[in-house]
């Protein structure tokens, strides 16, 4: 086979630098500020693992687009695919004794077979939250609110989260006595918001009028919380109250919190991970037909593991809510002060005195000129300059000044 | 083959979770805001990337440390084993158009094959920084004050970096007129200090008596900067010279700023990645074998790439860092405060308040009793604990404190 091109990537991953990586840096650090003020604590699987083991957990689902690779001991292993996995795995094999709940968040990458395309890379990274062994709805409420939060704090204004509840899909099927074939026809229809494909299947697995005729309702009960009463007429099943009820209840939390905005619930939707056994959402903005987050309850994925802990989760897809940004602030990487060369030399303990408060500093180490110094802040829009120095004063140029100042006398560090 | 254990991980690789996770973070981060206070910027290559590609920069050295991937294309790819050779493939084929110097840094996961011990696992994390276009002592310099600050930021304060410069042996070699299989011989005694090997390969070579004499001197020229004085009467060969000289120049940008006790010279060593050209150097902490550190000149990387560059760098080995601490902070990611169910849902806004001013605020979803959570805050370090709250005041529990507060006449956010 020809030797790639010096500078050819793989299929599927990019470099990441200067403002886009800034970017991306700058939204995992707020990320991990939010998590971390509702005390989430970091949690670092490897990269890899056993094939077997990752698959124990994920499912069927995933194993196509997982990344296979042989090692040395002839171990079939496999780059991480999904982290609610990994942290199912720990949780359930190694913290069987700590109080509950526990919550775990983590930045990392994740690897998957897809074609690529905007948004969809075959290396691409994420941060999410596990929130575990609490099975209630103020923690399905919790990690809501760290969705929006999340992407408030990111930047964005305008997003929505589709909250979906498989309960309520799961008693109508069961009342329906769908069986496999009919079941993932039906709720291939649904997920393909197929009306006309749906009724046909209804009719072909021979569902009785009452069941098939609510069955044939739930792409439309999608909207606000006004939805969930019509939901709750559709099913007198226990699951099916159950559902509806941790819904209405979510909503109350989320209300109180003044988040309900950003919620719409939707009763058609039946995808997300194969483990997820009560709410699932994802997070959208407008003009992207692709998921910024994802996330749902999980409560008998741990038990794959080690003794069964209900558990919901979160995850951000970090370049997805980057390209909803759109471009960044281009200032986000760059340093705010170029001394120049003999400055960072002959007053390097005032040079550290910036930093230490914030500022980023970039010494000259090319013994540039005055005018090259101030040719290159312009070019690379760095705001200020220190040009000379003295013990006591500094020749500073910045917006508005030109000239010499006390060391003390330096406007305020810009973070 | 026999299914895995649920819960077996691969040979070499690890979880990281609560202190230790928690402590690998913190190292993270302190290192993040050094290298970017010294405005270096994020930089964040792939995972993976073609084979002969990685290989064009890290040359045969690592090749049998590389986990090797066949995707489903039929490419070969390998797991990054080195971050240093990819961003000299960034910078040699996307960023010729920039001012220099260009200041880069990563925290990413390292893949070697390697027999796991203490502080050497086959994925690890590391930390660095590359400095690209400046070929100065000051550029040298400036990466050696960064990792003995990134080391103390760590927190250690007994630390050492061994500096060496492959001029001295290079200039040697020439002088004694070695071959290619006399000098690996001569390089492989040097670098297990074996004098007596050394003097039978100098012998076998038959390098005349007073370069052989000096090249037989190479492994004490280890110690402060009077060793360097000594080094300058070793050879007149202009390579030698400019080595020594380099290396007093880095000492005297050092000792200006204070930091000379950190650093020893120690020109038998030749060591190191096969594409350093110029001083190559590692950290050592008082009782751990292995290097936390180690880092130097690359001059010729990058032009395998493009354009050539000089550049400099160093590698942080987070695990080894934190292993060198000893244990760490227990309350590192433990939450500071602890708040009942009903003041999480009745008074979120000054929760969310304390959240803002930096507290980690951990709010109990299983609707604990007043004994139940202080039992709780006691058995897991939680120093403080909202039990109960109206709209102004708060029953608060923290050290010598008991009792209803006003909201506003809570203790400082603990960071």
């Amino acid at each position: 086979m020809a030797r790639p091109f010096v500078g050819a990537l793989p299929y599927g991953v990019r470099d990441l630098f200067l403002e886009e990586a800034a970017q991306l840096a700058s939204l995992e650090d707020a990320w991990r500020q939010l998590f971390e003020a509702w005390a989430y604590q970091r949690i670092i699987p490897p990269t890899y693992e056993h094939y077997d083991v990752l698959l124990a957990g994920s499912g069927a689902e995933l194993e196509e687009q997982v990344f296979r690779v042989l090692d040395r001991e002839g171990n079939i292993l496999a780059l991480r695919s999904d982290l609610t996995t990994q942290v199912a795995r720990i949780v359930g094999t190694k913290l069987h004794d700590l109080p509950l709940p526990l919550r775990f968040y983590y930045l990392a990458s994740v690897y998957r077979y897809e074609e690529p395309q905007a948004g969809r890379q075959r290396e691409f990274r994420q941060a999410g939250v596990e929130l575990i062994g609490a099975d209630g709805a103020e923690a399905d409420a919790e990690v809501l609110v760290l969705a929006v939060e999340a992407l408030r704090r990111a930047g964005l204004v305008e997003f929505q989260l589709n909250v979906g509840h498989l309960g309520l899909f799961h008693a109508l099927a069961a009342e329906a006595g769908l069986g496999a074939g009919h079941l993932d026809e039906v709720r291939g229809a649904l997920n393909r918001k197929d009306a006309q494909g749906l009724a046909e299947a209804l009719e072909r697995a021979r569902v009785r009028p009452p069941v098939a005729a609510a069955l044939a309702r739930l792409p439309g009960l999608c909207g606000g919380p006004e939805i969930l009463a019509e939901a709750a007429r559709l099913s007198a099943h226990p699951v099916a109250h159950a559902a509806v009820e941790r819904l209405q209840a979510i909503h109350a939390a989320l209300e109180r919190r003044e988040l309900g905005r950003h919620v719409i619930y939707d009763l058609g939707e039946t995808r997300g991970m194969g483990y997820y056994t009560g709410i699932a959402f994802e997070g959208f903005a407008p003009g992207l037909a692709f998921p910024l987050c994802s996330g749902g309850r999980y409560d008998e994925l741990i038990g794959r593991y080690g003794p069964p802990r209900p558990a919901v989760g979160l995850a951000l897809v970090t370049e997805r809510v980057r390209l909803a940004l759109g471009r960044g602030d281009p200032a986000l990487g760059r340093p705010d002060l170029l001394v120049a060369a003999p400055v960072a030399r002959d007053c390097w303990r005032q040079v550290e005195r910036l930093r230490g408060q914030g500022w980023r500093v970039e010494a000259d180490l090319l013994e540039r000129s005055e005018a090259d110094l101030r040719a290159l802040a312009a070019e690379r829009g760095i705001p200020c300059l220190a040009l000379a120095a003295t013990g006591e004063r500094v020749l500073w140029v910045s917006a508005g000044h030109d000239g010499w100042l006390a060391w003390d006398a330096l406007p305020e560090a810009p973070r």
